[in-house]
């Protein structure tokens, strides 16, 4: 097959280690365009820009011979600049988002901007993966990505994805034990469980800091979190689509109103 | 039973006439208390404020009946802030979302603010709802919404909610024809095409405005974009769980790299 194009996003930013590597990586694989935030978008689920204008410059930083833009905007934002501004007519064999620093297993895919990215492409018609280290150092060892990241990329080059899925990957990070392998998984129904630190600012007024721990009663064994404690690779299959379809004969059973 | 105890929250803030016809309804019911944006959070989508502070200020500004706070956040933010700050060791019987100033149906489930407030909440296990007025124009009449809502809300709170489901339910506009009834319906698979217009600002340095229409080709009777089409209220009941479960047979059939 002639050499993929391939369109790489994050939300870390145009400048973090993690689109680094994922870039270096694809390279080896196929053409990269890269269209990334110009700062961190962290936790900016599936947020687009609306009500504001859109800033999108080319610059080297990846070299000449990589295509790279950052854009003022969310992950999102960068997917549908990419699609309708930078490649124009031309379709990318592959979407890749990340590699983000810090887990978005489970419910975290949820406020993930680095899932968002690989879910509007889904929804554009487009492969999409989202890959992410479960370690939230940005200095953490992220070298080990690199061949599980090009083994996926090829896996969805050659078989394909079903139509309007994004896969989230979630790698362990480096430690005494090898990764044990990859595996399919559903996202674990876990939550955060949030604390607010109330703070006063120098002229008195309050305001506070998010933080929280992640609580997982899900005690599945085919979960993404059972996998990742076990040392695998987790990749969860992801849709756009919301709706329960398991609950509509319930309501249409229970309401009276209808 | 005792009065409920109702949290309110929107995404085009809290001085928007969405959330004070919402406020209005939801008192003839309950107990009110509002955690809502200090500003318009319109395709937010589920952001979360992670790398910054967040403001928490009480007001008056729905009279001295209710309790009411402008948060500095997202409407996730405002919910999160809602549980664990606000009510405390108080429990909402239900959290609604709204009423939006422009339609959610369909895939703008997935980049709207008003429907991240429900599902966070659902996230939270507290039946929640999402209600939008299929207008964008702020100055849209809005008062035939309100016996929609109560009679949703009535419901709901009779025979509860699967548990982990927000509705997202989509009001039909002001028409000639009356409006004929309430479906629960799925959502439709359907995308926004984006169009980016390309304008210079006064210094020559390019920006974008994202355009775009919405492009419905899922033909579905079930789907919400049919419902709202033959002017019946579409309440789609939804999901945190992403994960596209059908397609995880064929991902471990097809992968030989696991």
């Amino acid at each position: 097959m002639n050499e993929p194009l391939i369109l790489v996003s994050n939300d870390d930013g145009i400048t973090s280690r993690g689109i680094r590597l994922l870039v270096e990586a694809m390279s080896e694989i196929g053409e990269v365009v890269v269209v990334a935030p110009d700062s961190p978008q962290s936790g900016m689920g599936h947020a687009i820009t609306i009500g504001n204008t859109l800033r999108l410059d080319q610059n080297d930083i990846f070299g000449s011979s990589i295509s790279a833009f950052e854009c003022s905007g969310t992950p999102a934002d960068c997917i549908k600049l990419a699609k309708h501004h930078v490649l124009k007519n031309r379709t990318p064999d592959i979407v890749v988002s990340g590699i983000n620093h810090g887990s978005n297993s489970s419910i975290s895919v949820l406020y993930s901007g680095t899932m968002s990215a690989a879910i509007e492409a889904a929804l554009e018609g487009l492969p999409a993966i989202g890959f992410s280290l479960c370690n939230h150092n940005p200095n953490a060892s992220i070298e080990h990505c690199k061949p599980i990241i090009k083994k996926i990329v090829e896996q969805v080059l050659k078989t394909k994805l079903p139509k309007g899925i994004a896969l989230n990957v979630n790698i362990p990070p480096v430690s005494e034990n090898p990764i044990k392998g990859i595996k399919i998984c559903r996202q674990a129904i876990a939550r955060w469980e949030e604390k607010f630190e109330e703070r006063f600012d120098p002229n008195g007024r309050r305001y506070f800091w998010m933080a929280g721990n992640f609580e997982n009663s899900d005690k599945g064994l085919d979960t993404d979190e059972s996998a990742l404690a076990d040392n695998y690779v987790a990749v969860v299959p992801c849709t756009y689509d919301l709706t329960a379809h398991h609950t509509m004969a319930i309501l249409n059973e229970d309401w009276k109103i209808i």
